[in-house]
């Protein structure tokens, strides 16, 4: 593409750098920018910045908080003893959404995924490790995707708290609530055969 | 959405306010900021309020510029009598891009659309009439998107030049090189029979 400006060329590759949006879907956005009054612009770059600058990570459960100790962890009417093992802060959002859960988190930062150069060394695993091993938690619930990088995570981190013979669980899978088994896919369907639970368990909602 | 973090919400708000951008791609656009490193942010942001401060349009054409005569209507070889009348800057890329058109442009900055609270006060229509009126132009092209904003705009336009006696011609509707006439719709096929031109003249590329 060739810009007739040198600044509307740089805002559209900086725009572009972000991951799912190319040249024209960023030409779009910077030109929105442009009808728009000179504080808009003003107020999207300083809170972009403030918010990177600023945000702080849970020091108990690393989800991203304005205090050290997260309001999820502070909260003293939730459990210490049943900690939720997920990918990033949007997972922890989608179950808090569920009102289902009452517990804790323990926000890894990603899976493990050697094509993407993500070892466990740039996850948080040792803190949770370190978790496991203080005693304070009884159970650890898996809630990572259901990939190969997922799944490779969760053993990752089974292998190293399988010592401390706390529960593991995962969360279970299978045909989502109010869809047809034919249009499922057959390991879904499989799955949800295989880890089929009581009768009664499935009246509770 | 609830989020755990003030600042978060506050940058995921603002970047939902661009077209096309939710909250959650807002979400997932801010969070891939907090694994960058934090000149990352600090270049989007500094690069966008640049360009929203600084930019200049041209006064000639209108377009978006570095300088105040842009750098197409300053180049001496281009065809100051022949102008193309586009809604915004990409229209301008598109056609630069295609290397056929040695005239000049007037970006309207849009199209008159009621609907939307556009009128033509709200267009650079009276600098085009202007234009017109000085003797400098002898064709104008119209190229805006044949919608019914688009071609409102254009009779609004040739409304006010007609007295002026120049050509205005506008950019040819037909089926795209390259496309099979069975699945293209009625209405274009229709117009590229009715404007069918000499084969002599489709011979040259």
């Amino acid at each position: 593409m060739d810009f007739s400006s040198k600044l509307l060329e740089n805002a559209v590759n900086e725009m572009a750098q972000f991951p799912g949006i190319g040249k024209r879907t960023a030409l779009r956005l910077v030109l929105h920018l442009l009808k728009q009054p000179k504080s808009h612009t003003q107020k999207l770059s300083e809170s972009l910045q403030q918010m990177r600058d600023e945000v702080i990570f849970c020091k108990n459960c690393h989800n991203i908080s304005d205090k050290e100790i997260c309001e999820i962890c502070s909260n003293l009417n939730r459990n210490k003893e049943l900690v939720c093992v997920v990918e990033d802060i949007r997972d922890v959002m989608a179950i808090e959404n569920t009102s289902q859960y009452r517990g804790q988190y323990h926000v890894l930062g990603g899976k493990i995924s050697p094509m993407d150069g993500i070892g466990p060394g740039e996850l948080n695993i040792s803190s949770l490790v370190d978790k496991v091993k203080s005693g304070t938690v009884k159970e650890l619930v898996f809630a990572l995707s259901s990939t190969m990088e997922g799944d490779t995570t969760n053993f990752f981190i089974f292998k190293q708290i399988e010592e401390f013979n706390i529960t593991t669980t995962t969360i279970a899978r299978g045909i989502s609530v109010g869809d047809e088994l034919e249009y499922a896919d057959e390991v879904t369907l499989g799955r949800s055969i295989v880890n089929r639970i009581p009768f009664e368990a499935s009246l509770k909602k």
